[in-house]
C-alpha cells in the first residue's frame, strides 16, 4: 500500500513536546494552580503510561476517569490512548444506578477519580459492576479517607516510574476513547472513539471552518472533560502547541474571570449558563477580557444577547454544535465571507444558528416521508450526517443502531432547518416534535414564544395522541408568583396566533407547578408525555384545522 | 466498527457545492478568460465523470493529464478520484523518452492534453508504451490539427452528459492520484497517493501550522497542476470553500499581476523564480498587490530579500518545504508564536528556513553512524520522516523502495539541520553531501560562499573519492568574463577559509565554461563527478588533517 502511517495521536504530543518544550500547561485543583511545560508533562505522561503497564494495562484495555478539568486528567488523555488502551470519561454528574451501568458495561479496567469526587462514585462501587476495576487511583498528592480499593494517590501511582516509554505503533482503527450518552430513555448507549476519528476531529477542528489553535493561542476547556473529551480540545490545543489551562473542579465565575486575566487565554468553551454567569459577574466587577479572542458556546443555543455582548468586548462567540457521537463537532457558526457586508442584526441572525457542518461532513435533512427538504430556512426535517469521524454505532447496542443509523447515516435526532447560505438551526428534537396531520410543529419554538411572556418562568410543549390528527401540542406553563392563569393563558394564546399558523395552536394549556426535570437539569417531556398521554382529558379539543391549510 | 466513513475527496466537492454555490472559479486559457461558480463546477465535474464512465473508466483506472492549470484540468482533479480513478499528472516538461517511460508504467487509459503542448507530446506518441491509451482528448472547444488518435476536444467529449452521477463509495485506501518524481539517476519513480493521503494532506495543510484557506480567500496557484497536485492547493481551496484562480498556460509577470489585481487574490504559491520575475515586473510597472496576505515559496529556497520585499508590501512570504513522496506538504516556515518580539533579521532567519513540520507528521535528522542529531541549527545528518501523507513505496520500483524507505521512515534524501526552535533547514542532497573522514561537508554551503564572490557566475561543489578520506570536495567555478582566474581561486579559498574549518575546504578548484545541467535546469553534480572521479587529478592533494580537529 502507498497509504502512510496509521492516524494516531502519538504525533500530536511528539510534536507539542519537540518544538514547544516551555509552552505551558496551567491547572487549577484543590492544591492551587499548578503549573508546568510541555517537556514535564511529556514525561509525566510516559511514567504514567509505565505505571498503567506495570498494573497490566494492554491495548484494549478501558481506563475510566471521574475528574473535573485538571493537568492529571489530561496526562491520562494521552497516556492511556498511546499505549493502546482506551480512555473512558464517565460523567460524575450521572445517577449512581447509571454509573454502575456504564463500569460493569465498559468493563474498565482501571478508574482515576478526584477527591472532591469521591462522595459521588463511592455509593455506586458496592456493586457487582465495579468487580472488573483492579485500580482506584486518587488524582492528588495523597489518598483522603475513602472506602475505595485497592487505592492508590495519582503521585505515589507515577512515582519512580521511567519518563522513557516505547510506545507501540497503534493501529488507527484502535478503541482509543469513549464517552456514555444519556439518552432521555432507557441506559446509556457507549461512544467509541477509535484513534482515526480522534485524529480526523483534531484536524478538522484545526481548519479555518473549525476551531482552530495556533501556538500563540491559550486554551481553556470549561466544558467538562468528562463531555466528549472536552469537546476534543485538549487534542487539538496539542496538536497546535498551544498553552492549556484547565480550570479544575466546580469553577465559578471569578475562577474564570481570573485564569482569563492571568493566563490571557485566547479561547475558551463551554455551555451558555457558563457564559451568561461570566457575563453577570464581568457587571459586578472589573474584569479584563482583553486577551479573549473567541468563546465557543456548545451544548444549548447560545442567546443573541450573549453573542452582542461579547461583541462589544472584541471577543468573537462561536457557537457550535456537536454530538457524543460525532466526536462531538459538527458545525460552527464562523460568518461567511459574502456575509460580512450584512446588517448587524442578519450577521447575529446566522452565528445564533448552529452553523456551517465542517469540511469532511455531509449531511442531509430528512422529512417524514423520507425526502430531503430544500435548504430555505422553513422547512424542517431531522438532520441526517455522515464523515470519518462519526460513530456507526453505539457499543454492544444493537437494537439502538437498529433505531439511529442507516445506510450509513448517524440519525441525528435533531430537527433542523437549513437556510440559504447552509447555516444549520435545530428547532426541535425529533423525539419531541409534534407530529400534527402529517406535518410537523416545533415544540421548542412554541416554548421559546411562551416563555417570552413575562408572566411565565418556565414553559414546556409536548405532543399528546390524537385519534383524527396523530398528535397535538399541549402547552404546559409554570407562572411567576402572583400572575392570573386566566389572563396569561389568553394573552399567550393571543401571542402565538399572531406568530404561528392556525394549526400550530396548543390545544389545551396546563398550569403546573414546576416542569419536571431529567438528571442533567433538562426538561423532561418524557415524564409529562407518560402522566397525561393515558388520561383522556385533551380528547376532542383540536380544531376543525389542525393541519397546515395546504393540506 | 464504531469508525466512521471512510475519507475521501467527495465531501470537499459536496460541501463548496452546497455552501457557496455562487464562488468563482477563474481561468486564463488560451480562449480567454473563463469564469464560472461552484455550481457550474460541480455539473461539468459529473459531466466528466459520465463521459469517463461511458469511454469505459472504472475503478482503479488511470486518467493522465498532460496541461497547465486551467479550470478544465481542475474538472479532472475532482472527477478521475471520485469515480474511483486515479489522476495521473504528467510533466509535460520533462523528455520523450521520460515521457514515454512513465505513461507505459502508470498504463494509462485516457490523456487529457493542452493545445499548446501538442507539440511537447506527439513525439512521444508514436511508440508501444502509447498502445494503452484509449482516448486522447484536447482542452479546448475544438480539435487543432495533430496527429493523436483517437482524439476529441474536451467540450465535445463533455457535452450532452448528465449533470447528476451517482458517486460510489470509495475506499480510503483508493489510489486515487499519482505523480513521477524524476530522479537524478535512472527513470523517473511513480508516487500513488491514495484517497486517504489526499484527505488527510488537504486537512493537515489546513491548519493554522499549514496553509489555511477560507471562503473569503481567492487562491491562485501558480505552482504546476503537475507538480504533485499543484501542492494539493485546488483540493484545499475546495475544502475551505475559497475562489479558485487559475493562471493558465506560461503565465508571464503580467499575467500574474493583473490576475491579482483584478481576481484580489489573497494566497498564491510558486517557485522562487515567480515571485522574483513578479519583483521585477513590480520594479517597472505599477501594481497592486493590497489583495495579497500570503505568497507560498517553495520548490527551492526562498532568497531572504525576496521575503523583505514582500514584507514591506504587508504580503506574507511562507516558506514552504515538501517532496512528491509527502503529497507534497512536510514544513511551513511560520514564525513562532514566542519569536513575534525577536529583531526582524532573527525573524527573517527563521522564516528563510524550510519551517516547521506539520501536525501529524514526525521526524528524526540521522547522521552516517545512524545517530539522531541534535537540534543546534549546526549539527546535520539525512532528513527521514513518516505520517498518514508520507508514501510508504514508489509504484512497482521495489529497488528504489529498497534504498529510500527504511522502518516505516521515508528517507527524504534531503541533509538538514534543526534549530533550537525546531526550524529545519537543508542544507544539502544526501547524494552530494561531502564525507570526508567520517564527519559531513555541505556542498551546498561552500557553493553559496563561493558565488558570492562577484567574479563568479556559477560554481558548484562536489565530493570525489579519496583514498584516506573517503571523499574530499572539488570546486568548480564558472568566473565571469573579465576574471582573473589565479585571482579568483585565491580569494575564494581566502574566504572559505574564514567561514570554515580547514578540512571543509576544497582540495582544488577547477575553472570550466559552464556546469552541466539536468532537464529541469539543476546543477547536474552526477555529470561532474561521471567526468572527474575515474581521473586521478585530485590525487593526494588532500591536507594532512582533511577530518574534523576532534577526530
Amino acid at each position: 500500500m502507498p497509504g502512510g502511517t496509521d492516524m494516531t495521536l502519538r504525533p500530536f504530543l511528539w510534536r507539542a513536546e519537540r518544538l514547544y518544550p516551555d509552552t505551558e500547561i496551567v491547572s487549577r485543583t484543590a492544591e492551587g494552580i499548578t503549573r508546568y511545560d510541555y517537556r514535564e508533562y511529556g514525561d509525566r505522561v510516559r511514567q504514567l503510561a509505565n505505571a498503567l503497564s506495570a498494573l497490566g494495562v494492554e491495548e484494549g484495555d478501558r481506563v475510566a476517569t471521574f475528574c473535573w478539568n485538571h493537568h492529571r486528567h489530561f496526562e491520562v488523555y494521552f497516556a492511556a490512548p498511546s499505549l493502546g488502551g482506551q480512555l473512558h470519561t464517565i460523567n460524575p454528574l450521572l445517577p449512581a444506578e447509571h454509573i454502575r451501568y456504564i463500569v460493569g458495561n465498559a468493563e474498565d479496567k482501571v478508574l482515576f477519580v478526584d477527591p472532591s469526587l469521591l462522595q459521588a462514585l463511592e455509593p455506586a462501587v458496592q456493586s457487582p459492576e465495579f468487580d472488573g476495576v483492579e485500580q482506584y487511583v486518587v488524582m492528588a498528592e495523597e489518598v483522603p479517607d475513602t472506602s475505595l480499593d485497592p487505592v492508590v494517590s495519582y503521585e505515589s501511582f507515577i512515582e519512580g516510574h521511567d519518563t522513557e516509554y516505547d510506545w507501540p505503533d497503534v493501529s488507527e482503527d484502535q478503541r482509543a476513547g469513549m464517552c456514555y450518552t444519556s439518552g432521555t430513555t432507557g441506559n446509556p448507549k457507549g461512544v467509541e472513539y477509535t484513534q482515526k476519528m480522534l485524529w480526523t476531529h483534531t484536524m478538522a477542528t484545526q481548519t479555518p471552518q473549525g476551531i482552530p489553535m495556533a501556538d500563540d493561542d491559550v486554551v481553556m476547556p470549561v466544558v467538562p472533560m468528562f463531555h466528549v473529551n472536552a469537546w476534543g480540545m485538549p487534542f487539538t490545543a496539542t496538536a497546535g502547541g498551544a498553552k492549556h489551562v484547565y480550570p479544575g473542579p466546580s469553577p465559578d465565575p471569578s475562577d474564570l474571570a481570573s485564569l482569563i486575566e492571568e493566563e490571557g487565554v485566547t479561547i475558551t468553551a463551554g455551555v451558555p449558563t457558563v457564559w451568561l454567569g461570566l457575563q453577570e459577574y464581568c457587571k459586578e466587577n472589573d474584569v479584563d477580557l482583553s486577551s479573549l479572542d473567541s468563546v465557543i458556546v456548545g451544548g444549548s443555543a447560545a442567546p443573541k444577547s450573549l453573542i452582542r455582548w461579547f461583541d462589544d468586548r472584541d471577543v468573537e462567540v462561536l457557537h457550535a454544535w456537536g454530538m457524543s457521537e460525532m466526536s462531538p463537532i459538527g458545525s460552527v457558526s464562523h460568518l461567511k465571507g459574502d456575509l460580512a457586508d450584512a446588517d448587524e442584526e442578519t450577521k447575529v441572525d446566522k452565528r445564533a444558528k448552529q452553523g456551517l457542518m465542517a469540511p469532511g461532513l455531509e449531511f442531509r435533512v430528512i422529512d417524514d416521508d423520507g425526502e430531503e427538504v430544500p435548504w430555505n430556512g422553513e422547512d424542517f426535517g431531522e438532520l441526517w450526517v455522515r464523515g470519518p469521524w462519526v460513530t456507526k454505532e453505539y457499543f454492544a447496542r444493537p437494537e439502538a443502531n437498529e433505531e439511529d443509523f442507516e445506510d450509513g447515516w448517524l440519525k441525528t435526532g435533531d430537527v433542523v432547518t437549513v437556510d440559504e447560505d447552509g447555516y444549520i438551526k435545530i428547532v426541535d428534537r425529533a423525539k419531541d416534535v409534534i407530529k400534527s396531520g402529517g406535518e410537523w410543529i416545533s415544540s421548542v419554538e412554541l416554548e421559546n414564544s411562551i416563555m417570552a411572556h413575562d408572566d411565565v418562568a418556565e414553559a414546556t410543549v409536548i405532543g399528546v395522541p390524537h385519534e383524527k390528527w396523530q398528535e397535538r401540542p399541549i402547552a404546559f406553563i409554570v407562572p411567576t408568583g402572583d400572575a392570573d392563569e386566566a389572563a396569561v393563558e389568553a394573552e399567550v394564546m393571543e401571542l402565538l396566533s399572531e406568530e404561528y399558523p392556525k394549526w400550530w395552536l396548543p390545544d389545551d394549556v396546563v398550569f403546573i407547578e414546576s416542569v419536571p426535570k431529567t438528571a442533567t437539569g433538562k426538561f423532561s417531556k418524557k415524564d409529562l408525555r407518560d402522566e397525561y398521554t393515558d388520561s383522556s382529558m385533551f380528547e376532542g379539543q383540536a380544531p376543525d384545522e389542525a393541519a397546515p391549510e395546504s393540506e
